[in-house]
């Protein structure tokens, strides 16, 4: 049964369901960084994924991506499965700006994560859900791919 | 009509070509890395592809990184696609290992690059065409997809 790591649902704040992966932000206010986790269990690489699961992961990560881009005008998309530390297959989307404060490095490792504030949590969520709408499930979490 | 960017090219050293992509080498002994580059013409994001293009990207993406962790006995395959720095699409596959400089941490940033020595590159080179010959196509850099 497909379970999340720890340090994922500890680092990030659910979003929603598509119909593999769960989709949650990261609690870094810094940058847009959606992470998607294929709902799949025990799978550390994507090669590991059936191959209609791939395309599905496929799909649903250039869904983010064009979405995140378009939405925040961003000037590039980083997307990447590193999981060295937390191995669970997770898939990183972040919107990069020429002025962000990692800009033209990579993200990881760059300072200190500045976690959403209480009261930003709930508008930020919900204008992603808006965002994703023609993806997600609803409310429910049935694994539907 | 695809052009390598020059930036790529001079970091890189050919490896061959896939039905999509060139796959070429990072010329750095430090890691084992290689990039696939779409052979498309002005794309910077994995979404711009067409439908077809990036099931293809990612059953060449998973070919490669699958190659790489069982015949290396990596501990991880990072997979990424950034593009700050060089927007052409280029997707990184780096063969990670617990051991490795920069471990856990992302490889990017970290030193200098380390170019193969002249005698060496012919050798890994043939390491790598006959590894991933089954979807090589031979010398010639026909585009078939």
């Amino acid at each position: 049964m497909f379970e999340l790591d720890p340090q994922l649902a500890k680092d990030t704040l659910l979003v929603g369901h598509f119909p593999l992966c769960e989709v949650r932000l990261m609690n870094d206010a810094r940058f847009p960084w959606l992470i998607l986790v294929p709902r799949r269990e025990a799978i550390t690489e994507i090669f590991q994924l059936s191959h209609s699961c791939q395309e599905q992961l496929c799909r649903e990560s250039s869904f983010v991506a064009s979405k995140m881009m378009d939405w925040l005008s961003a000037d590039k998309m980083n997307i990447a499965a590193l999981g060295n530390i937390v191995p669970q297959l997770h898939i990183h989307h972040i919107a990069r700006f020429q002025q962000d404060e990692a800009w033209p490095a990579p993200v990881w490792g760059k300072g200190d994560a500045v976690p959403y504030q209480a009261e930003e949590i709930t508008q930020v969520l919900t204008q992603l859900k808006q965002q994703l709408a023609d993806y997600l499930q609803g409310d429910d979490n049935e694994i539907t791919f």
